[in-house]
């Protein structure tokens, strides 16, 4: 009876094949239109009915890939992938999850892999560090943003001190647990509280000044007027760099409130944080140090693949708390300070510190940093040019490397002008609504964006 | 100012270097010590204070890799790694997760990727067929088994009618919602239940039958009993082959009282739900239709690279109805019938469905039936040798590819030579507690595993 993999030959040559084909497609990526082309079925139709039984060999299933599956690819690694935030990756973050996934470990304990933990641990103080935060602030990452504020929420649902873990939410007397947002919070924030049991009657969302920020008067106002009908103030989440126009809510403002009323502070900064790196930009989150918990995503625009989202907090016991459940086959005997799988909800944990510590190392914090700076630099300018135009009104302040404007017409005409737009294949920008007006968004962060491609956006105006 | 990456070249010699090692790595992985010899520290401590400030290039990098964090690797590729359960990788594999990086596509929307998506409902649609399971019934990827029986929970809560969606679990009267599990349940469905809301105390542990399975009339009990209370039974979880043993408990007949008492039947085949691609293995999971929802993980014992878990459910509305929640930013106008966003927590999806593709159509389901029935081959052999053997007790029924055992002695004296065991560096066996009494565990699962592999533990005893 043969091994699964008798030798390592035919996957030497493909491996070599492979890694050819994507030096070759990270060439000649200006070549692809950006939003893929295909109809929803034409994809699966391609296939036969069942999986192979004697198997094939890898050349088939490369051609396969590209003759069937690569037109069904929507490039988030095109320049021109103005759309949502680019969650980008780089040549250095493909050599990790190539490294990773052949070493294969699973991080649930430090025994299980040391270096998985150790090394995770080490990346999260570099970037701590390279960030300007607090430096006895916890780290762990996971995999998406959705999962850490998740936890988050867990955290401050925990930390009212009402043994919700052990008691439940039901079977006893409970007022309604209220989580405060603002009505440009990422989405994420709101299923996180739905599944923890909050409920969406309790999610409140504030108000936004003109300039979209959360008003931190309104936000005060509504903890008072909910302490007076017997609600708990469970957490607060602000937002640096929001989804849809990368606004900053008043983070020292807000920071304050929640400090005055014991409330869980948490920052979302999944995609703004990585412009943390560059000093000058830090004067946005004044007043992160009041954060209980804050998230950033290396895979947002830290030049890292998909997925690896981050969470700081300065107290990791209540997430400890919260989270820990060891059973017996998870015992250890050893000494080491840190079981990962203690903190969060997944047991099951990629090494994914491998590719950040090859992103940070191998481009080093300055080319970092200029990449970040050129281009927010570009969407300034785009910004700028835009202005320039009769015809094109900017519908939110720019901020970091978003802009999100619309031509004079209805809503109707711009979401046809946006169609459009992606339907050129030059370039793929996606939509918002502010104050109920329809806006055409863009957001920079691919590592090989050049004026060109941003220059496309007027062109195709 | 320079692209993140200006060229491709130096990704291509690194990506070639690295292609090499990794064959070389599997070529001698026999030659590494499974389990890490490092203590905690000894790797963190060789690394400098801080990330680089101008880079390094990839060959320093991956001297580092071999010389600082290698050492800190258990090996879960060892041939001879038979702790928990092994997260079985394979060279299709790793292939299929290079690709998926170098795409870096994120498939929240049909549109973001449509052979994301679509590659996804193929190859489950596949493995549904491959195990024999309804046609009928909707599949997705998520990343570990502790997400899957988490949604699968939060849909049974939501399925009870009771709109925890939309009021929440406090400010309301609800009774307890009770979780019926077995005490040898995954500790992931009562860390999924914690997080919910239900609370420790309203999980229930069934016990067991002497051979480790819950014991149907005593969960007939619990329910009639928590009913009795005015309490609502919410969700059963049963398991087809568990952790510590792989035990299965009777799914037909738990499951038969789930549908009588109108209870969201979970079962938690993540290890052994591989097995089923074999026809003959079926029986242990007969009763299995009778499931709301079924977890299975590729990256246990289908030969994929953490991570990959599915979750089949037969009421995908009632998921889609817990965890839909769209913001304007991701909205679309296209017609796709899926979008996986749409039925989880996570925002976030990588491409997980393509070294699933890979794997299946590379192998071919006829050599990976054969491995899997050639490693559950020599568990059996082992089992066999071990009783013959006057001064060990198997201390389980030996089920799948799982043998647990004791030797004559005290609970410390088994501890102990577990240690020695472990650390001769030749394999690395786990432990379990067993109606109170310590065993140890061995897992087969690696596709790399022969029998003079599984002969060590022998000659070590």
């Amino acid at each position: 009876m043969p091994k699964l993999d008798p030798t390592t030959t035919e996957f030497r040559e493909a491996g070599h094949r492979l890694v050819d084909w994507i030096g070759d497609y990270f060439d000649n990526i200006d070549r692809y239109p950006v939003l893929s082309r295909v109809q929803p079925g034409d994809v699966e139709k391609q296939f036969a009915a069942a999986a192979s039984e004697t198997g094939k060999p890898y050349d088939a299933l490369l051609a396969e890939f590209e003759e069937k599956i690569l037109p069904g690819i929507t490039h988030w690694n095109h320049p021109s992938f103005f759309a949502y935030f680019s969650i980008t990756g780089s040549q250095a973050g493909i050599l990790g999850e190539l490294l990773s996934a052949a070493i294969n470990a699973n991080g649930m304990l430090w025994k299980t892999s040391p270096s998985l933990t150790e090394l995770e641990t080490l990346a999260l103080r570099w970037v701590r560090d390279a960030l300007g935060l607090p430096s006895d602030w916890f780290g762990i990452i996971n995999d998406t943003a959705s999962i850490n504020v998740f936890l988050a929420l867990a955290a401050a649902r925990e930390n009212l001190g009402l043994n919700i873990r052990g008691e439940g939410m039901t079977g006893r007397e409970l007022p309604p647990l209220r989580v405060y947002l603002s009505e440009h919070t990422h989405s994420s924030a709101e299923k996180g509280a739905l599944a923890l049991g909050f409920g969406q009657k309790n999610v409140v969302k504030i108000a936004c000044d003109d300039n979209l920020r959360m008003r931190p008067e309104v936000l005060a106002d509504a903890i008072a007027n909910d302490r007076a009908n017997g609600m708990i103030p469970c957490a607060i989440v602000a937002t640096v760099g929001t989804t849809s126009s990368a606004a900053v809510d008043p983070i020292r403002a807000i920071g304050e409130i929640a400090s005055r009323e014991k409330i869980w502070y948490h920052i979302d900064a999944s995609y703004a944080g990585s412009a943390m790196i560059c000093p000058e930009y830090r004067v946005h989150w004044d007043g992160f140090e009041l954060a209980d918990s804050l998230i950033f995503n290396p895979h947002k625009w830290l030049f890292t693949p998909i997925d690896c989202s981050v969470l700081f907090t300065r107290k990791p016991n209540v997430l400890r708390e919260t989270f820990s459940l060891v059973p017996e086959y998870l015992t250890t005997t050893d000494t080491a300070e840190i079981n990962y799988m203690d903190y969060g909800l997944q047991l099951g944990r990629r090494f994914r510190a491998l590719k950040l510590w090859l992103v940070l190392e191998h481009y080093g914090l300055e080319r970092l940093r200029n990449v970040i700076r050129e281009q927010i630099g570009f969407a300034k300018r785009l910004a700028d040019e835009l202005q320039m135009r009769d015809d094109i009104e900017l519908i939110a302040p720019q901020m970091f490397s978003v802009v999100v404007f619309r031509k004079k017409g209805t809503d109707e005409e711009n979401a046809a002008l946006l169609e459009r737009m992606n339907a050129s294949g030059r370039l793929f920008v996606s939509h918002t609504k502010l104050r109920g007006r329809y806006g055409i968004r863009v957001a920079l962060g691919n590592g090989a964006t050049e004026w060109r491609h941003v220059q496309q956006i007027l062109d195709l105006l």
